[in-house]
């Protein structure tokens, strides 16, 4: 979606490293927001992104427009995998719908043999390689670390929103999933404990729509720790929406 | 979905004709079958098939399993354009969805230039190019004429399922469709005069799930006729429900 940041560029290393040749698409997606989100004010410096781009080497950058995506008359989608139900799809009800359909768009626009995805979006990535598995689409789908700043926080477009208090409040987030990971370290396996030591950790945000450990595959809850396991956290600062996950 | 008849087989030639490699795929879709429909007893003559397309010198034909389409965890969809909303869309409601998601598999496991399908499923058709438009499948679909019997009967794996004094009985349906076209061509606008026609040929059929006359694109019904346009029939014949259409 553009606004790009180290964890972008990451994506881009990881391909150019990989394969022959590294295409970037860059287009917000408006059928993965919800009437009351940040459709409009979504960050695109495009010129700033492309001089990125163009230090990074890539081959070719994708840059659809929303007529050319979503003509008159659009009307098939693909259906998300049950993965797509809990989480963000409770918190945000066609999000996931919107993400699979442009991304087998952009997939069967741009056949590549390989994509590249953040983990950041941990869910996001369990429901494309879902659809790819069901639907046979012949990509491999490459996961990524999460790219975190310095102070933790990890790296979002949408970073770029938070006032340098608000910024000081949202290291809530990793501080959280660290003192998860410290609990399941030292042996607690009651995920309603290592979730109630998230909460507290978030107190000081503005809300939290979740922050829960999770069956990595099936993004179901799990009551008794058991791997594989991540816990996922969504919470607001101010008007900001920020998402971060570990891996237990 | 195999049990192929002279219908199929103009497919099969039409693709040899256009094309340097003709791959068939022969598949009973699970996904397309209610649970109270005839998966369980459609024709599956698989030996006779493979040499009638040994006869059209077809280069591969594709046979997957169940197992292998719809493996255990299987759960991404893709949802048909309205266009699948009307007329079968309301006499079986998770057809097209079922039609939709196979098709895409089955373009992204063999990723044809083109792909043949009859007008006899004139709105399955219709599905099948709007997936294909608004997903970007690069695969041009070709519609192939409706290919009928010397009594005018459109050709069907289940018209096997008629006995001699029920096929009689069918050939009511494309008399209805020639009806209708007779009534067009004598000028006649109110396409409920139309239908009513049509009704009245099918009067022998023990039911009829509908007979109208719709826009060929969106597949929605219009008062006062106008091209483009299709008359569409789906009638029951003892337990056999028969489809088709005629362009006006």
């Amino acid at each position: 979606m553009g606004a790009l940041h180290e964890g972008h560029l990451s994506l881009a290393r990881q391909a150019k490293s990989q394969c022959d040749v590294c295409v970037v698409s860059i287009f917000v997606n408006p059928t993965q927001f919800a009437p009351n989100e940040d459709l409009s004010r979504y960050p695109r410096p495009l010129q700033h992104d492309l001089e990125l781009l163009a230090g990074e080497g890539v081959d070719a950058v994708f840059l659809p427009t929303n007529a050319s995506m979503y003509p008159a008359g659009f009307g098939s989608f693909v259906m998300p995998s049950p993965v797509g139900l809990s989480l963000e799809g409770q918190s945000r009800p066609d999000h996931f719908r919107g993400v699979t359909t442009v991304v087998m768009k952009l997939l069967q626009i741009v056949p590549a043999s390989a994509a590249f995805f953040g983990q950041k979006d941990f869910q996001q990535l369990r429901v494309i390689q879902d659809m790819v598995r069901d639907l046979n689409v012949p990509t491999e789908i490459v996961p990524c670390p999460i790219v975190r700043d310095e102070d933790g926080l990890a790296m979002s477009s949408r970073n770029r929103y938070l006032s340098d208090e608000q910024r000081v409040t949202a290291l809530a987030i990793p501080r959280a999933l660290s003192r998860a990971a410290a609990a399941v370290a030292a042996g607690e396996i009651n995920t309603a404990a290592i979730e109630q030591i998230m909460l507290e950790s978030l107190s000081d945000c503005d809300s939290v729509d979740y922050a829960v450990v999770a069956d990595s595959e099936s993004l179901q809850p799990m009551r008794k720790f058991e791997r594989p396991a991540v816990a996922l956290i969504a919470a607001r600062v101010g008007n900001t929406r920020l998402l971060d996950n570990r891996v237990l």
